[in-house]
């Protein structure tokens, strides 16, 4: 199964995609979209287009976002929110099922704590993704949603298959 | 010119659509797009394709995305955010140019005064445009922010008219 990983931004959309079989892991693609455009709109449809190319050309099977917002200001928030829009509706119209996790649960998951911060969470998507090169933190956490996503798609996969041998 | 207003939220986007030929104003359509989905992306792609299918039907030269943010709570905000996102890109990818105005600058447009509320918008939006049936609160808002950037864009020709005819 193809998990594609997608930290939202209105700047820098990092975004990252990783193969699992059974309990492995490996790395597909990572990189990082920079919108462009002279207002808002032209911003939010070259983002659009950036990570349809990218859904188009990986056919990820599943999709999920990181679930943060900003709570320092409410005009950050919305543009993180109008990002946040797109990274959430490219999947979807691609008709793929797309995941939301907290930032804490995507630490959890990848660093085993809740709370551990950028050059960590590198690290660690390293140690989990031999050779990879990585394109930038936005990038990294991409890839580190994208593990997060593929462990809980992964242990689900498993509940459901020794549901079934139990006959439940 | 036609002339489409979006009023963004992510349960109940706002639309309404103007023609406008010098000084006078046309009602065209209203009506409100209603998010449907088991979750946050099926409710985007919802509100997308719906409104993907306004412009595609109604042909708008311009439109126009109200330029508020909630900051009462992160969460709100980040919401409408969203929503507003998918407002923004709708336009933009039919190739239309999008504007933005604050709610004060669409209640000084068609009311007169920038703290109008939700009556007396309503109120200004029927009279002028006359026999118009309105869909609810959010397409009367909507059609105020397409009455306000009719009458920018009015403004914005006569004086490119004015300024050829003085051969500046």
């Amino acid at each position: 199964m193809r998990v594609l990983g997608i930290d939202p931004g209105l700047r820098n959309m990092g975004w990252g995609v990783v193969d699992t079989s059974g309990s492995r892991l490996a790395h597909v693609a990572n990189g990082v979209c920079h919108s462009e455009g002279a207002d808002l709109a032209m911003r939010l449809l070259s983002l659009h287009d950036q990570l349809s190319a990218i859904v188009a050309e990986l056919a990820p099977d599943a999709a999920a976002v990181e679930q943060t917002f900003v709570n320092k200001d409410g005009a950050g928030t919305l543009k993180l929110g109008q990002a946040r829009g797109i990274a959430m509706l490219v999947p979807a119209q691609a008709g793929l099922p797309v995941g939301e996790y907290a930032p804490n649960a995507v630490k959890k998951a990848v660093v085993g704590v809740g709370h551990a911060d950028k050059r960590q969470i590198e690290h660690m998507v390293k140690l989990q993704l031999p050779g990879v090169q990585i394109a930038g933190a936005d990038a990294a956490d991409a890839l580190a949603i994208a593990i997060c996503h593929a462990h809980h798609l992964q242990s689900a996969g498993t509940l459901t298959q020794a549901l079934a041998r139990a006959g439940a």
